[in-house]
C-alpha cells in the first residue's frame, strides 16, 4: 500500500476514478448509519436495568443520617451519595455536593453563577468589559456552548498527548479577564487524551491574574476504561492543588449519567469549602434538593467504588470490540495511506480522527450523502470553527458492532475518496 | 366566653395570671413541637409507595414516540408526562415543558433567564436599573426570596377573599419597571384563598406598561382539595388571556412534589408557543434534558388526572382531620374572644392566622419557648417584613393528629397570653 503523497498524478487519477465508483455504489444502497451519537448503546442499558428493582414499595426509604427520602430536604446531597460519587473521583466526601440528573446541568449553572452573582464575593462577569475562557481543542462541544451562550470569549488552547500546551496556559492566564479553563483530563473529548502528571501538577500550580479563575475539571469519563489491564490513572488535582494553597481554584465535574442511565443518572460537583458554602448560598434560593431517592437508588446498586468499576468493566466489554474494529480499520486503511491520524483511546467515548488539513467538512457532507451521520464539522471547536478543518469526532457507542462496522467502511472510503481529490486539487 | 374587647382591665388581669401559669406549666413540659413544615406528613407519603414499583427491570422503557427513556434526549418531556401535567392545570399538552424534580427550580430560572438573558428579546433585566415584581401578601416565602436574591424590588399587594386587590395590581403595572407578580391562584399560600373568576379575568385582560411583564402563576395547590364533595375552581388563566391575545404574559407552573415525593416529583411549566421557544432557546445550553425514567414513573403511576384525583382524595382524608381540628380548635377558643382572624382553607397546606396588631413576633417566639415551633415572624411578606406583624402561617400536615393537636393548644394558649399583655400594654 503507497502513501497518497508518494503516488503519482496518475496513480491518484486511478485511485480517484475507483474510490468514486465504490461511493456511488454504497450511495445507492440507500444506508442510515450515524457514527454522532455519544450516547451508550442498548446493551449497556440493559446492564443497569437491575438498579430499577433495588426501590421498591418495601423500600425503607431513610438516609442513615434519618432524613426521609420521600420529603423535603438536604440540599447538597445525601451522605450515602455523597461517599458514592467522591469516591469516582476519590475526594473527600465533605468536597460533594450532589447535584441533580446531569453534571452538564451542574456546569451550565456554575457558570451561570459566576455571571450574574460573581464567584465567592468577585465581581460577576455579566458587569465586566471583558471575560475569557480557554478551551484545549479538540474539546466537548457543549462546554464551548455553555461560555459562547454567555458571550464569554473563548481562547483555543492547543492539545498534544500530554494534555493542554500549559505553556500556552500559564502564559494566558497572565491577562486578568481570563476566568477559567475548560478540562476533561482523562479520556478527553473526543481524543482520549491522558492528562500527564505533569500537566496536572502544573495546573494545580497555575497563579492565575484572576482571583476568581477556575478550573472546570469535567472528569467526565473518570470510570469509563475500556481495559481491564490498561487503565489510565491521573493525578488528583485537589491533592496537588493543595500543595500550592489552590484548592479554591479547583470544580470538578462527575456523573453517572453513562455509568447507569443519561438523564436518570446523578451528578457531582467537588470543590473547596469555601467554594461548596458559595455555591450553597445562592442554590438554596433555586431549590430544596435534588432527588434523593436516586440518590438512594444509585448507592443500593453499585454500593461503592468497586461496584461501579465491576459495573464499567461489563460495559467495556461491550464496547471494546467497537473501539478496536474501528482502530484496526484506519489502521489497515488509513495509516498506512497517509491520510489521517487518531489516537488509540484506553477509555471515554470518542475516537478523534485528523484528516488531512482542509477536508474535515467534505469527508463529513459526504459521508451524509452516503447515509452516514457523523458529528459536524467544527464541533469539537469554540464557534465550531477548526482551524485546519481536519477533526472529526468517531463516537462508536451506540449503533451495533455490525452497524458500526458497516458505517466505518464507508467512512474510510469517504476519507479515501476526499483526499485523493484534495491532492489532486492542488 | 368574652371578648378580651370588652374585658375590664381587672378581667384581663385575672386572665393574664391564669393564663401564664398555664404557659409556665407547659413550658415544665420540655415539648419539642413543630407546626411549621409545609411538607406531607409520613402517612401522604406512603400512600405513593406503590409507584416505586410500576418501573422494575421488566419494564420496557420506551416512550409512545420510540424514545427510549433510559438514554439521552428529550429536552421538553416525553409526550406521555405532558399529557399527565397538562391535565392536571387543564391545558393543551403542547403548552407544556416537563422541568426536572422541582417547581421551585424551573421558577427561579425562569427569573434567572429572564435576569441574564431577557424574555422573548428584551432587555435582560441585569441591564435594567430598575426592576419590580408585586407581590401579593401574605404569600410564599420562596417566590419572595427568588425575587429578592436578584435585587428586584417587592412591592406589596393586599389581598382579599378574592385574591390580590386588582386595583392595585392594575395601577402597579403602569409602571414600566414593574415586570412580573407571584401568583398561588388556588388555595393560596398561606391563606388558602381561590383566585375569583373576576380577579382571573382581571389578571387575563391586564395591560402592563412593560412587554415582558410575566405573571408567575404558581398553581402550586391546583390539585390539593381537602373536600370531596366542595372543591374550588379557578377559570384556566390561559383561555381568559387568548380573548386578551395576552398569552404570551403568563407562564404557569405546577408539580407533583405534593402529590407524589417532595423531591422525587416531576414538575411543568406551561406557556405560550413563544414563550416556551424561548425557554427551550435557553434550557438546550444548560441541559440535555431531566429525568425521563421518573417522568414515566408518573405516568405508569397515576395514568391520568383521575388517577391523581383519586390519589389525592386519599391524601385529603389523612390531612383534613388536622385541618379540622386547628379550625375547630381556633373557633372555639380565639373567635368568641376577637383576638384573631383566618379563613377556613378547602384546599393547599396551610391556615394563615392574623393575630391582634403587633403581637406575631412575640407569639412565635412565645411559643418557641415553650417548645413549639412556627413558622419564622414576617416569613409570608417580602423582605419578612409583615407590616403590622400579625401573620402567623400554620403548617399542618407534617406532625401526627396528636402532635398537632398537643402545638395547637400551646399555640391558642400563647395566642391568648400575648394578646392579653398586648391589651393591658396599651
Amino acid at each position: 500500500m503507497k502513501k497518497y503523497q508518494e503516488m503519482t498524478r496518475e496513480e491518484l487519477l486511478a485511485e480517484q476514478q475507483s474510490l468514486q465508483a465504490e461511493f456511488d455504489k454504497i450511495k445507492a444502497k440507500g444506508l442510515s448509519l450515524d457514527m454522532s451519537r455519544g450516547k451508550p448503546g442498548t446493551e449497556q442499558l440493559e446492564l443497569a436495568m437491575p438498579m430499577l428493582d433495588v426501590v421498591n414499595s418495601k423500600t425503607v426509604l431513610k438516609s442513615e443520617n434519618g432524613t426521609d427520602l420521600r420529603n423535603y430536604g438536604i440540599l447538597d446531597g445525601i451522605p450515602e451519595a455523597k461517599r458514592l460519587i467522591a469516591s469516582m473521583i476519590d475526594v473527600d466526601p465533605e468536597m460533594i455536593l450532589v447535584y441533580g440528573n446531569s453534571s452538564l446541568n451542574s456546569m451550565y449553572d456554575q457558570v451561570a453563577r459566576a455571571y450574574y452573582e460573581g464567584i465567592c464575593g468577585h465581581t460577576p462577569w455579566c458587569k465586566l468589559e471583558k471575560v475569557k475562557f480557554l478551551c484545549p481543542v479538540p474539546g466537548y462541544d457543549r462546554h464551548f456552548a455553555i461560555t459562547e451562550h454567555f458571550g464569554i470569549e473563548m481562547i483555543n488552547i492547543d492539545m498534544n498527548d500530554d494534555g493542554p500546551l500549559m505553556d500556552q496556559v500559564e502564559e494566558a492566564v497572565k491577562d486578568p479577564s481570563v476566568k477559567g479553563i475548560w478540562c476533561v483530563p482523562k479520556y478527553s473529548n473526543p481524543e482520549g487524551v491522558v492528562y500527564s502528571d505533569e500537566t496536572v501538577r502544573r495546573f494545580a500550580a497555575l497563579k492565575p491574574a484572576a482571583e476568581d479563575f477556575r478550573i472546570f475539571w469535567d472528569n467526565a469519563y473518570v470510570v469509563h476504561h475500556l481495559y481491564e489491564d490498561e487503565q489510565a490513572e491521573i493525578l488528583n488535582i485537589f491533592d496537588e492543588a493543595k500543595k500550592y494553597g489552590n484548592e479554591d481554584m479547583i470544580f470538578e465535574f462527575c456523573s453517572t449519567s453513562k455509568v447507569s442511565f443519561p438523564g436518570s443518572g446523578i451528578a457531582g460537583v467537588a470543590a473547596s469549602k469555601k467554594n461548596l458554602e458559595d455555591i450553597k448560598s445562592q442554590l438554596t434560593y433555586q431549590t430544596i434538593g435534588f432527588d434523593k431517592i436516586n440518590q438512594y437508588r444509585h448507592v443500593a446498586f453499585f454500593k461503592d467504588r468497586a461496584g461501579i468499576d465491576a459495573h464499567m468493566m461489563k460495559q467495556a466489554a461491550i464496547i471494546r470490540p467497537k473501539f478496536e474494529m474501528l482502530n484496526d480499520l484506519l489502521s489497515e486503511e488509513i495509516a498506512p495511506r497517509g491520510i489521517g491520524n487518531w489516537k488509540k483511546p484506553l477509555g471515554g467515548y470518542f475516537i478523534s480522527f485528523e484528516a488531512l488539513q482542509g477536508c474535515a467538512k467534505e469527508i463529513i457532507a459526504k459521508c451524509k450523502e452516503a447515509g452516514v451521520t457523523m458529528t459536524g464539522a467544527g464541533s469539537p471547536f469554540p464557534y465550531k470553527k477548526d482551524p485546519k478543518d481536519s477533526v472529526i469526532r468517531i463516537a462508536p457507542t451506540y449503533p451495533s458492532l455490525e452497524e458500526l462496522t458497516e458505517a466505518a467502511k464507508v467512512f474510510v472510503t469517504v476519507v479515501r475518496l476526499v483526499s485523493c481529490e484534495k491532492m489532486l486539487a492542488q
